[in-house]
């Protein structure tokens, strides 16, 4: 959760390539990089952008302190003690743009650009990267398990199992922005005001004499919010009836019990086992929570199966994104100065796929006007005029998907967030991302939004990027032979 | 990274189960809970214990700010005002016991004993088990590699990829236990005294004209410890040669080159030829380093492939665990007061090996006195006498699996770490960590370390802990029927 004192949260070549331009003097000439996964994780058809706030924090708070340059003093790299007081003095002063948390993206376009000095551009990409990938991957994740729940309530239960701290507060939070509706960790409510739920554990019935005497005594000290897990000693034998039994008691004093949760065992057989239990107590309001390694894929398969239940606990598989628990986010150098101006560059690779595309780049979403839905996102050099009329999308490995759009609205997708080093940009809070990034699930057709073998959506590449590509591609070859 | 202001990192039902005691004047009672994992990661043979570290730095500053108590106040709950005093006082006042960092742990054996008040014994849970699994899970995935690589240098690369920032940090750590050399995150190394490696990126190549000029100027900057990243362009056709042409220049002024980095394509093929290349060249002192989404599993193939590859760059798959990114530790109620008597306490479950064993224990390591191995490990009641004499290494369940052993040393694994909330262990360094688990690495036959397939190790229960376990389950189906 520490904002400040992050700066030595980078990998060391960082600092060796910082130092080797400080020596070289090109410590200051212009760069830009940006930021972008070329892979969607879990099949998913769209990604959640996430992480903005963590790394506008981090940017905001960028400096060494003295115990930090006492320490790389102390590295074998024998740094000159000139370089180490560039780097006290060291504040971002760079421009980013960046997509909006919540904001469906896709592969191969930027989500953060970062332009400065290759020094401070260069210092900032771990970190960068680290949050980006990690609140972007559980977002995605928590969007999956939201479409799958459709309006049941989600509730995210990781933490224990949370990889340390941060991914655990973290997580919360890019869960919630994706639909959950609260998290059982208190230091992620507190630090985000995300509402936060909680009923008692296993150890609250053990701590009893009896599973009856634990659920009586939980009622009567918090009667108006009163869960009962239910699978300590035996379900349906033991832990429903002791549940009516309490309801029952509660009803007497003219209050209701909200729910029993299901923690182990055949979910589906024991909730619509339970469901009718307490409707033939006459206890139909009582709703039925469950958990126990949940994701979308036991929840699509439990709904399925006719399970009766009302709230999902997700916990492990959430958090950790177990299916593919990394995103594999880029940082990759697109442009750099050379004697005063800015050109292009391209790191080529004998994977096709990693090539990066040179030249910095501003991405639309092209919008229908007529349906309301999104098209495809066009990429486009800034210098280019915004797309307004008759559009050519084009994809030249595959001439035949070209397509012509008209009466679309160009949305201009990357957002300026530090100007010069000065944040530009005001963070929304929490609820307005959460609206933000329903719109944009409002955008899209259900066909890209599908679990399974979800359409591709277009992302496309003006004609002059494209061009550009080709030409700095052919150089290449060209140096080659 | 942060130590202090975790008191709400922790769940809700926790605070609510303080609560709920506190009403009911049951939360002075004692308890005593132990955390264990059911099943080992990765289908692998041992675990490697880490994470105790944070946990004793998070127990000895535990206490809830007036942040916290305003952020409890404000909850649906209405926790009483006197709760929240009494919060305002809270202190950790009872006794820890721990396995060392870098123990070789097993299923189902107590890894860290918890006694105290009911109220702070359940505060605990969530974060204890935090730090515990995700930092056991990654020494565990660290030792799996470290296995495989042998003597070959293994550097931890893999911050970016990390579930956010405590991940990466802690991880760095974790593996370093577990015997890597070195991390690429300069916290980790700052925190924890880590050695730090790191290079350039395809960045640097990428901001000078040529990849000569790149490799030249990075050699005359850092002429100590030049490895230089092959594969921006081509590796064997532009990368090596170039690499090699700059070491030529280094020798010219009387320094070696270190290394050269290959990232992409056939690492085994590449590593090969670049290796031909530079022998060729009169340069066989030049390592090679690898890196690309390594594993043991990975490593292990390129070695049976014969490639030339002297140093481990793992990121990605270490750092997330990604074939099995969770350790589903536990954290379980063993004994709980009861008019002022301790007594044991199980909980049931359907599935068999849920089934809690009952009472607190202690583990002992039994080492043959003559191989100097470990034979089993045996759990007993801290009030039974130490193994000493000819012991029977019981398994109800597969009676002919039945042995005696004698002539050995029964090792005590639990260690007191906190006395009425008092530290009364001293932190052992990191180096001495990492040798204790060197150390524990020779108490074992290879059949238990072998990444594939691994013997079962023995963890046998003391006759009294089983009948005890028997008895309270066969209470549990008399209450039943």
């Amino acid at each position: 959760m520490q904002t400040a004192g992050l700066a030595l949260h980078t990998d060391k070549y960082q600092i060796n390539m910082m130092y080797a331009h400080w020596v070289n003097r090109s410590h200051q000439q212009k760069a830009v990089f940006e930021a972008y996964f070329r892979k969607l994780p879990f099949g998913n058809g769209y990604a959640v952008f996430a992480g903005l706030e963590r790394i506008v924090h981090y940017i905001a708070n960028l400096r060494f302190s003295d115990e930090d340059l006492k320490y790389l003093s102390e590295q074998e790299e024998n740094y000159d003690t000139a370089f180490l007081e560039e780097l006290k003095q060291f504040r971002f002063c760079g421009n980013i743009y960046s997509m909006k948390e919540g904001a469906l993206v896709f592969p191969n376009e930027p989500l953060i650009r970062v332009e400065g000095t290759i020094m401070e551009t260069q210092l900032v990409e771990t970190a960068l990267l680290n949050f980006m990938n990690f609140q972007t991957l559980i977002a995605t994740k928590a969007s999956r398990v939201k479409q799958v729940a459709g309006d049941d309530i989600l509730l995210e239960f990781g933490t224990r199992r949370a990889q340390e701290a941060d991914a655990a507060v973290w997580g919360a939070r890019a869960a919630y922005i994706a639909g959950f509706h609260a998290t059982s960790n208190m230091l992620a409510g507190q630090k985000f005001g995300i509402p936060t739920k909680g009923t008692h554990a296993h150890s609250w019935v053990q701590s009893f004499s009896s599973e009856q005497e634990a659920f009586d005594t939980y009622a009567k000290v918090m009667p108006d919010e009163v869960t009962l897990l239910v699978d300590t000693f035996d379900t349906l034998k033991s832990g429903v009836p002791h549940a009516i039994e309490t309801a029952k008691k509660l009803e007497a004093a003219g209050k209701k019990m909200s729910a029993i949760r299901l923690d182990s065992g055949d979910l589906a057989y024991l909730s619509i086992q339970a469901r009718k239990m307490l409707d033939d107590a006459g206890l139909s309001y009582i709703k039925i929570v469950a958990s126990n390694d949940l994701d979308e894929n036991t929840i699509l398969n439990l709904k399925a199966q006719g399970a009766r239940i009302d709230t999902w606990g997700v916990g492990t598989q959430l958090i950790t994104a177990a299916d593919q628990p990394a995103l594999g986010g880029v940082y990759k150098l697109v442009e750099r100065e050379v004697n005063g101006e800015m050109v292009p560059t391209i790191k080529i690779s004998g994977n096709p796929e990693k090539v990066s595309t040179p030249g910095k780049k501003d991405v639309y979403r092209i919008v229908d006007r007529v349906t309301g839905k999104a098209t495809a996102d066009y990429i486009v050099f800034p210098d280019e005029e915004k797309p307004r009329d008759r559009l050519k999308l084009f994809n030249p490995q595959h001439p035949y998907l070209q397509k012509y759009v008209k009466n679309y609205e160009a949305v201009p997708m990357l957002h300026q967030i530090f100007e010069n080093g000065k944040l530009v940009y005001e963070l929304p809070s929490l609820e307005e991302i959460r609206s933000y990034h329903r719109a944009q699930m409002e955008l899209f057709w259900p066909e890209y939004l599908r679990k399974l073998n979800p359409e591709i959506y277009r992302v496309n590449l003006s004609e002059k990027v494209w061009d550009l590509k080709q030409k700095l591609m052919a150089e290449f070859m060209q140096t080659e032979e």
